[in-house]
């Protein structure tokens, strides 16, 4: 096996890659490729199987625990964000240089085009057994719902906007209580495991509209993939340019989520241990002062 | 995004609240607001798909959870109480200030109607589009029991007080185990999750008579919004004024709760802890006696 | 609330329980009535319902988190085993003394009985609904197997013996490494939820021959229940007294059990532990040894 | 109770395993076994009851835990591989010896065998009762899908081989990240149950193709189990001789696995540790130098 080590050593001085950005980059790409991997892959059970091997219920357990997954192998190198929009909250309130934002983006999207791809790759086979070699958008027998959301038929657009804002705020409220350092402190480690469940949740009860995407890397990735697999352009035409809902108003939700945390619970959190500081400062310059002051009496 | 960061300042200074106790109000609301717009949105999800889209289960992992998310969104400022009886059963032990009680139990309440609230606004269309535009409470197509609780047929007043007294009781007497200093500690941080899973317990089992309150604020907040958002009085007066049981009863299962662990479980560990003080100060009091007695012989 | 707070001093005063033995006793007490209750509710709310409200997927997670919860509730007092077949392999081990045996056993099977009591006054409205006010013990709309276990058809008593030795045994087998102080360490506060997964897992996979009772506690206080409120002595001569499977077989798994994992995993690591503390005393000896030399050379 | 304690004793002195790799080998006997005999109890749960007592999921959760379990039970002695697969991955990597491969793998593969002999006698009434006394590989009725694993009608061999690969690369990346000590944290003691969380995953969202093997000694253990207890060699042959596939392709998988994880986040982690360690180095070399110089200055 020593020749196989050699090859691997000499892979890894070729690929050992410095840079900490792109290092980032790559972890958010693995990250965001395992939780489209094993959520897509959990829906196409669901939808190939007829329902004989899934639930909803199992999609959405598969979809939190995906994201539990994807964020304990990349959070220590990129934080683990998996989701532009969350990215966007962290930028928003400086805890994430806006410079990284488009890298992030174009590498969680690359992320869940691959995890797309290993879906197609894992259930080919069953695809085209289930539809007969056809692979179809809209209607009965239709796949394109495996990789990328599309609405039920309930839905307007103006509520689909609501949908994907109202969901990614409340995640993003969920996300920063979670790693707000002032406040109730999840267990070092756990992080991971309390946003899992937040996606878990947001499954169970904000998934009928339009299947909680709430992440526009985890929507556009595997969509792209889709129009250039076999479904064609109609991915994006479909209900109306739908596309643009989960591609763009989760951000506005980020937005939403970060004023609500903010203003009920982590402004005031923070201004606390500002005023704190302050206080201790004040203190110190006085006895500074006080001390200089005996100084000089001697 | 310097000025977005300007407007966010200056919002922040408006709204900084300096007042503990109002603060620790918007964080009840905001906790309350969570665990019932997750909960009573996969209700919805549940009823809105006729079942495509979820089972009870679903349901009672959903309330399970979204009351752990409430409480660690909110734990760190309030306590996460979420719910009027715990609030009441932590005043019976004198662990919270009588005082408090009503302002949590109306900010509760109002998080409560604003979660109701953004679920409607969730789905409005699937609501309208369930039963013709039409928003009944009782009957076939009925949509009132996503947001407020309704009897079984089955079952009685008198079994329905009963459920909702042995559901709280059984809630009052976990939450006191998990937060007593002095038995089996959860682990830090743990607490909202041993507290999600109690939910998730009671929903499992105790869910079939009438939904499983066992929260006033729960019950009330979206039966106050139902009546307001266009289904009427009825909602008050269904099943011969059913609002009152979960109430007022679930008042009456705190103090049950309270009694059956202290008699059984806390009373001793307190007592024991008290004895072991007495001891040690009575110790104390010999040593110095002693010692004074040494001084006076000297 | 002064006066309140009196009448709780009062009362707290009278049941001081300063005994320790009897304190545990009524620790375990409570930890098996919260386990039978959440338990046996959850199969009330499968079988009353009609499988609406409930799957058999739901019966497991109820029964292995009740688990955790009354485990939670006892645990820091009475060590919490809520199962006589357990308090059996720990006095099998010597880790807790025999004398202790028949009162936890006795008193496990009080919580059992009173918290069928509770699941019977909560579900009294819905039992008498489901079969017209008749209680029945075997066939259709029986209900006797809400409180106890009842064999399945194809169930030979040689079968059902197996089932319970088996299952028992794997419970202890999982227990012990749970909480053998020499293995891989369960971190400290999550041995409750571990075993509430034992106690699922079991329920997933060991659940179709007889309902997986591995508790003759669980079984029985129950059984004496439903034969004093109605059910009659059928409960017991049913399935050719099935009864005493339950009741007996648990212990002779609990000894299979304690014997796989004592000479698989446990002996070998106490071995070492008792060979490394030999070794450490013979240096000893040694160096005392050579000291005393010493000091008589000196 | 002596004279037992005597016989404990002494069966204990005769089975006391000194070697240390004997232990390990009987460390992942048992953990295997543990794995089996609830995963494959659990399908036939769901078979054997027609789905009464059992769903898809209610096997995905259990296999999930069952790894936990056996995990926790042999974790501390052998580290708990369970799986011939991740201890190639960690062969590959240098964690652990070549020379215990063979040895882990055979006990493993036996842990399995006795796994499988555990759920027939557990469910040997069953098993019979379901097919009127004949025990079938394929076609309706067929039962030796409770214990190895068969493809579905749709999945062609290429496909079944991506299928294993892809399935077990996904849980050794996830494996490889839980362990990684340069890798973000699980909570030590944790490890049992993310390891529980990635097999669950992996059974909801990989398990239509063919049950998600992606173990060789979890498929090849009870398969021969099957061949020997009355469904004869048909097991090997069926599917054309489909058993080669979840016996190897597993290995090809961990192997992908252990490469896109070191590729993507491993090595860079490691070299980063790497540099700072020569940096060090350097930096001590460079400070003994000067002070050498020093000293030959004085």
């Amino acid at each position: 096996m020593g020749e196989q080590k050699h090859i691997v050593a000499k892979l890894a001085a070729a690929f050992q890659v410095r840079h900490v950005l792109l290092r980032q980059a790559l972890a958010e790409c693995l990250g965001t490729l395992i939780l489209v991997m094993f959520g897509c892959a959990s829906v196409a059970q669901l939808v190939l199987s007829r329902g004989s091997h899934s639930t909803f219920l199992s999609v959405n357990l598969a979809f939190g625990f995906a994201a539990t997954l994807g964020i304990l192998v990349s959070g220590q190198i990129s934080g683990g964000h998996l989701n532009p929009a969350v990215t966007f909250a962290l930028c928003l309130l400086r805890r994430e240089p806006w410079r990284n934002f488009p890298l992030y983006f174009f590498f969680q999207t690359l992320g869940a085009f691959l995890g797309a791809a290993v879906v197609f790759g894992l259930y080919s086979d069953a695809l085209l057994d289930f539809s007969q070699g056809e692979l179809i958008v809209v209607g009965e027998n239709a796949t394109a719902g495996i990789f990328a959301t599309y609405p039920s038929q309930h839905l307007s657009v103006v509520n689909g906007v609501l949908d994907q804002v109202i969901g990614t705020a409340a995640l993003i409220v969920c996300i920063l209580a979670i790693v707000d350092p002032h406040n109730n402190p999840t267990p070092k480690g756990l992080e991971a495991f309390t946003v899992g469940f937040v996606v878990l949740v947001i499954g169970l009860s904000m998934g009928f509209n339009s299947g909680y995407a709430v992440n526009p890397a985890r929507d556009l990735g595997p969509r792209i993939f889709t129009a250039m697999a076999g479904w064609g352009g109609e991915v994006f035409t479909a209900n109306s340019y739908w596309f643009f809902v989960p591609a763009c108003a989760p951000f506005l939700g980020a937005a939403v989520g970060v004023l609500i945390y903010q203003l009920m619970i982590g402004h005031h959190l923070e201004g606390e241990v500002q005023e704190e500081q302050k206080k201790e400062e004040a203190e110190e310059e006085r006895l500074k002062l006080s001390s200089t002051a005996t100084d000089q009496d001697v």
